[in-house]
C-alpha cells in the first residue's frame, strides 16, 4: 500500500517558535513528517507520495528520494494549497492507480506504530468504494477538542464531521485509507467550492460509505506550541514497556525518560549509551574496590537507569537493531559481574573472611542466570519467558536486572556490601531453581 | 495419514537368541515395532493398523490401545500369514478409505526419522493410482545384499523388483505409500497365488506405477543375529549430531556412545542422567578443592562426557522434553561453576594470590558467555548460531563445554590449574567479543 501524506500548508502557529516549516519541526529528535515516514516504514510502508504546497523546495531538500530512510518518495505540488487541504488531498489523482487502497495521513499527526498497525490491518475489510477514518472516541482524553473535527457515528459508521458539530461521539484523527471514491467525493466538493477534506469526507458520510476506526493507542496533533509540548509528553511516556519491572517502572523510567529526552536531539546513538551504561558500571566497581561505596551504589544505580535509555531512544528514533539487542545483553552481563567483583574485593579486603569469597562467587553464578533461563525458555516453548505470569512468588524477588542493581545500590549507599551480596546470591539462586520447578510443573501438566 | 504396520512374520532366524517375537525384540531398549511406532509419532503420525498373524496376541499385550505411545492402535488379523506378506498388506483392504494414501511399512525395518519425514514429504507429489516405494541406491553401503530385495530403476521409477534379480541399481526398503491402486495389484497377484508383496509391486511396476524416493539416510533390515548386531550400531552412530564440538567428536563420543548403549536397557531418564551429571561435576569440584586435582580432573571429563549420554538416550528412546532441555543448560552452569570454584579455592589456598582470585573470577564469568550469546543470537535473528560457520578463528578456541572441560581435565591431571584457568579466562572473553565483532560485521552489511 502506498502512502499519501499531506504537507503543505503553512502551519502559522507554530512558525513564531521554529525557524523551520511545520512538518520539518523537531520534536524529540526527528522532523514530524520524518517520523511519519518510519512509523509508516515499521508497518511495511515503503512507497510514499508528499503533496507539498507552502514549502516545498524545504521539505524536498530535508526528505531527498527517501533513500535515507530505505523508501521511495515522490513529490506531487499544489500551487492551489491555500484553498484548503481538499486541494491538496485532491493532487493525489494524478498519480492514482485504479482500485488501489492508499493511506492518506497529514504530516503533522503523530501515531503510536501499533495504532498504525491496527489500523492497516482494517484495510482488508474495507469495501472497494468505502472511506476508512481513524476516530477516537476517548473524548475525555483529548488534548484539545476545540481544534478538532468532530464525528457523529452510528455504530462505526460516520454519519456527519465538522470542526462545529454539537453532537458528536467520537474526533477525527486525520488518518484514512481511501479508494477511487475518496478522489471522486473531493472532485465534487471542489466543484461546488467546498475546499477542505472534510467537505469530501461529509458527502460520502452521506452516503453511508466513512466507515470508522476506533482507535485504541496514542496519538496527537501538532496545532500549537502547547500541543507540540503535550505531544512530546505522549512520545515519551510511549516508550515505558507495559511488562517493566517493579524498581524499573517506579524509579528508573523517572530518570531515564528525562535523560532521552535530553539526549535525542544529539547524534548519541543507543549503543553509544549500551557502551556508556558498561563504563559506569566499571566505574561503580572501581568505586567499591576502592572503598568508596556510597559513589559506587549511586553509580550501580545510574548503570541501571542508563540501561533504560538505549532501548528508549532506539525505539523513539527507530534505531533498534539485532546487534544493539544481543550488545546489550551481553555488555549488562559484563557489567553486572564487574560490579559485584569489585564489592567483592572490598568485603574480602576489609575482613579477610573466607566467606565473603564463598557469598560473592556465589551472586557472581547467580547474575547470569535469570538472562539464561529466560532466552532458553524463549528457545524451547517459542515465547516469551513472562515474569508476572511465570514466577509465581519470585516475581517479586528484586532477582532481574533493575532489582539486582537496586540491591546494590541500597548495599552501597548503606556500607552494607555483605548485606546485599547474600541478598543477591540467595534471590537469584532461588528464582532459578523455582523457576525449574514450575517448567517442570507446566510441562508434566500438558 | 495412516500407518500400516506389518507383524505378521514368524521371524525365525531371529527367534534362536530372544525369547520373543520378532516384532517385540529389543534393540537399544524398544522393541522393534515400539520404535517404528515412536519414529512415525515424530512425523506427525499418530493413527495405525497392525496386521497381526503369527504371534497377534503378544504383539496385541505389548502395544495395548497405542495410549501409552499417544497414538491410536488398530489390530487387524490375517490367519494366512504363512502364505507370504502379500496377504497381510491385502488384510488392510478390510480397513481402507476410499482415495486414502498410507504408509505401508514392515515392523522389522528401521528408519532414522529424517528419513522417515523425507520420504512422508514425497507422498504430496505422488499420483493417486501411483504407489511410492523408497529405496536405497547406496548398493556399498547395504549390510546384506543377498537378502535385500532388488530394484531396476529407470530415473525415478521401478522397472522390476526381485531378490535374485541381476541387473539392479537399488534396493526396496520396504517403505511404501500406498493407495488403492496397491490393494487392487495385491488383489490380482493372490488371484493367481503369488502371495508375496514384490509381486504386486511388480504387477505396479510394470505399468510404470512404482515412483522411487531415493533415501539419504541410515536404515536398516533385522533379519537376523548379525544384522541386528549391525542395526545397533548403525543406531548408535545415529545419535552423534552433525555439529559436534571437537572434543566431544574425537573423545566423549567414543565413551557416551558406550555408556548409552550400556544404560537403554534400564528405565534411566535423560534427566537423571543430567542430574548424574551435575552430581560428577559437584564431585570434581570437591576433589579440586580438597587438593587432589588429578582425579577432581578425570571428573570434569566424566561430567562432560556424560553431559552427551542424557541426549543420546533422549534421541534413542524418544524422550526428549521441553523441561530436560532447559534443566541441562541449566544443570550444566551449575556444574561448571562450581568445577571452577573448587580450583579457583585450590588455587588461592595454597599460593594466597589475589591474582588467583582474579583470573578465578575472569573463568567464572566466561563460562556463561558461550550459551548467553548463542540463545540471545537465536532469539534475535530467528535462527541458530553455528560456530563453525559464525565464529571465525576462535571456533578452534576450546571456549565450548566439552573444550573448556577438556582444559579443565588437562590442568587437573598436571596439575597446572593456573594454566587452566588462565586459558579459560582468556578463551571465553576472546570468544564472546570476537563474536560481538562478528555480529556487528554481519548485521551493518546487510
Amino acid at each position: 500500500m502506498r502512502a499519501v501524506l499531506l504537507a503543505a500548508g503553512e502551519g502559522k502557529r507554530l512558525r513564531p517558535y521554529f525557524d523551520r516549516p511545520k512538518p520539518l519541526v523537531r520534536l524529540l529528535g526527528l522532523a514530524l513528517i520524518e517520523r511519519n515516514i518510519l512509523s509508516l516504514r515499521e508497518c511495511g510502508i515503503n512507497d510514499f507520495i508528499i503533496i507539498t504546497g507552502c514549502y516545498a523546495e524545504e521539505i524536498k531538500d530535508y526528505l531527498g528520494s527517501g533513500e535515507k530512510f530505505g523508501v521511495k518518495i515522490k513529490y506531487l505540488h499544489n500551487p492551489d494549497w491555500k484553498l484548503g487541504n481538499g486541494v491538496s488531498a485532491y493532487t493525489f489523482q494524478q498519480d492514482y492507480r485504479q482500485e488501489e487502497k492508499f493511506i492518506l495521513m497529514m504530516s503533522d499527526h503523530i501515531f503510536e506504530v501499533d495504532l498504525l498497525k491496527d489500523f492497516i490491518a482494517e484495510a482488508k475489510n474495507l469495501k472497494p468504494d468505502e472511506l476508512l477514518l481513524a476516530a477516537d472516541s476517548r473524548l475525555e482524553n483529548i488534548f484539545d477538542l476545540d481544534e478538532c473535527t468532530k464525528v457523529k457515528a452510528r455504530q462505526n459508521y460516520a454519519l456527519q464531521l465538522g470542526k462545529e458539530l454539537n453532537d458528536f461521539n467520537a474526533v477525527d484523527c486525520g488518518l484514512f485509507i481511501g479508494t477511487g471514491s475518496l478522489l471522486e467525493a473531493l472532485s465534487n466538493s471542489i466543484a461546488k467550492e467546498a475546499y477542505a477534506l472534510t467537505d469530501a469526507v461529509n458527502l460520502l458520510a452521506k452516503e453511508g460509505k466513512v466507515k470508522l476506526h476506533f482507535i485504541k493507542h496514542n496519538w496527537f496533533d501538532v496545532d500549537d506550541y502547547q500541543s507540540y509540548k503535550e505531544g512530546e509528553k505522549i512520545l515519551l511516556q510511549s516508550l515505558i514497556p507495559p511488562k517493566d519491572g517493579f524498581i524499573s517502572k517506579v524509579i528508573n523510567r523517572k530518570f531515564s525518560i528525562r535523560i532521552t529526552k535530553f539526549l535525542t536531539p544529539t547524534g548519541i546513538t543507543p549503543n553509544q549509551i549500551t557502551f556508556l551504561s558498561f563504563l559506569t558500571a566499571l566505574a561503580s566497581a572501581i568505586f567499591f574496590a576502592l572503598g568508596n561505596p556510597f559513589i559506587g551504589g549511586i553509580l550501580a544505580q545510574l548503570t541501571s537507569i542508563l540501561d533504560g535509555v538505549d532501548g528508549e531512544i532506539a525505539r523513539l528514533k527507530f534505531l533498534r537493531s539485532d546487534f544493539g539487542e544481543i550488545f546489550d545483553s551481553i555488555l549488562d552481563r559484563y557489567g553486572d559481574f564487574l560490579i559485584v567483583i569489585g564489592m567483592a574485593f572490598s568485603w574480602y579486603q576489609h575482613t579477610g573472611q573466607t566467606v565473603a569469597l564463598l557469598i560473592s562467587a556465589a551472586a557472581l553464578i547467580g547474575i547470569p542466570m535469570s538472562m539464561l533461563f529466560k532466552e532458553k525458555f524463549r528457545n524451547v516453548f517459542g515465547k516469551q519467558f513472562i515474569p508476572e505470569f511465570n514466577d509465581g512468588i519470585t516475581r517479586y524477588f528484586p532477582a532481574n536486572r533493575d532489582g539486582r542493581l537496586f540491591i546494590i545500590m541500597l548495599g552501597g549507599i548503606f556500607n552494607l556490601l555483605p548485606a546485599s551480596l547474600t541478598i543477591l546470591a540467595v534471590i537469584t539462586h532461588l528464582q532459578t531453581f523455582y523457576r525449574l520447578y514450575n517448567v517442570r510443573k507446566l510441562t508434566s501438566a500438558e
